[in-house]
C-alpha cells in the first residue's frame, strides 16, 4: 500500500505560465520519498551520516494535470523494486479538492559510499525494511 | 545534429552530497532547449505572447555520473520526433574536462492554449521549423 | 504577537556546504508569510484573482547560524508596519531543537495592480486586518 | 570599478506574476560574484578545496523594476568593504535594453572554517586581491 504525503504549493514554485513548474516535481517526490524512509525507521539523514548516499540514478515522470498556487497535493510513495544496489519508487500525485491525477512515475536511487563515491550494496537494514514495504 | 548549449553549474544547484542536485538539470535543459529555439527563429517567448505554451508532458533522464560546482557542462539538444500536438526533445549532458557523460535522456512537450489551457496543434511554423531540424 | 509557522528542510534546500542555500530561506518566509495572511481571512492566491498582487519590494535579513537537513524550523512572522501602499513583514527563524536563532529580518511589500503593474493602494479589507494584526 | 556579469533570465526563474521571482536574484549575485572573485585569481571553489567558506551573513535588497523571462540582464559586482573577517559586496543590476535599474544592494560574506564552521580570518591572499579590488 502507497504512503501517503500531503503538502502545499509554494508560490515560488509556479512559474509564468501560472502552475507549477516541472522541476519543482522532484522535490516534492524527494520530501515524500524521504518521509515515507523516516516513517520505516530509515530518516534519510542517518543514512548519510553513516556515509552511505542514494542518489537519483533515474527518473520517468508523466505530467497528466497541472497544479497550481496552494493547492494541496497527495504525494503517494510505494515500492516499486529493491535490489542489492538500488532502490525503485513508484509515485503519483493528485489533488484531492478535484480528485485529479497530476502525475505518475518511477525514481530509482543508486547506493553509493559517500566518501568514494563509489557503487555499493544496500546495507541489510535499509534493504530488509524496504523489502517488508514492498511487499505490502 | 545536436545543438550545443553550454553553461556553468552555480553554488546554489550543489546539494550536501557535494553533487549537482537532481532536479536542476531540469532548469539545464530547458536553458539548452530554449536556446536551441531561439536559434531556429523560433523563440519560446514569442510562441507564448502568441498565445501558445509548450508544457512539459514526460521527462525521462539517467543520471550517469554527477556533476560539480563550476563544472562547464555541455548540453546536446537534438529533435526526436515533431507530431501533430507534441516535441519530442533528446538530451546529453556531458563535462568536456574529463569527456564524462553525465545524463542522458528525453523529454516530450505538449502544445497548447495558454488561455484555456486545452490541448492544440502546433502552429504550422513551428511544425516545418521543428521538422527540418529533426532531418538534419 | 508573532504567528508561528513551522516546517521542514527538504534535501534539494542544502549546497554543499552541508547546510541551507541562503537563498532558500525567501521561499520559507513565503511561506510563511502566505500562511499568516491566509489565517487573517487574506489567502493570497485570492488577491492575485482580484487583481491585486503584493511583489516583493525590499529584503533585509541577517544569518545568525545554519540550518541543516531534516531540520525543524519555526518561522514566526509578524506586522512591522502597515503603509496605504506596502507591508512590513518582520520575522525571524529559529530551530527548537536546540533554541537557536538562525535568522532574522524584514520584507517589505508592495501593492500593484496585476494588470498594468502600476502601484496602487491597499484594498480597505486587507488594510483593516494587516492593521489589526499590526496592534495585537 | 565594478565588474559586469551578464545573463540571461531562465524560464522556471519567473513565477505566476509573470516576473522573475525574487528569491532568484540571489542565485543571479552569486553568479556574479563567484565570476568576479575568479577574475581576480580567487575562484570559489579552490577556496572551499583549502578548507574556507565564505557564507552569506547579511542580505540587504531593494526590488525596482521586475525581470522578464529571456531579458539579459547586467549585474554589477564591486567590492564595498573588506574586513578581518568579511567581505562586503555591493551589487547592481540593470536591464540594458531599456537601461533600467531592476535591483541594488549588498551582501556580506563571513570568513569561516569550513571543518568546524567557526569563524576565522579572512586567507592573507584573498583579503590583499579584495583589498586591491576595493581600491580600484
Amino acid at each position: 500500500m502507497a504512503y501517503l504525503h500531503r503538502l502545499k504549493v509554494r508560490y515560488g514554485e509556479t512559474d509564468q505560465m501560472g502552475v507549477v513548474h516541472h522541476a519543482n516535481y522532484l522535490a516534492y517526490l524527494e520530501e515524500a520519498r524521504t518521509e515515507f524512509m523516516a516513517a520505516r525507521g530509515m530518516p534519510y539523514g542517518a543514512l548519510e551520516r553513516a556515509g552511505i548516499g542514494l542518489p537519483v540514478r533515474r527518473v520517468e515522470l508523466r505530467y497528466r494535470a497541472p497544479a497550481f498556487y496552494e493547492d494541496q497535493l497527495d504525494i503517494h510513495v510505494s515500492l516499486g523494486r529493491v535490489r542489492a544496489a538500488s532502490i525503485l519508487f513508484d509515485y503519483s500525485i493528485s489533488r484531492p479538492a478535484d480528485e485529479t491525477l497530476l502525475l505518475d512515475g518511477a525514481i530509482e536511487l543508486a547506493c553509493i559510499d559517500l566518501e568514494s563515491r563509489a557503487p555499493r550494496m544496500l546495507p541489510g537494514d535499509l534493504r530488509a525494511r524496504m523489502e517488508a514495504a514492498a511487499k505490502e
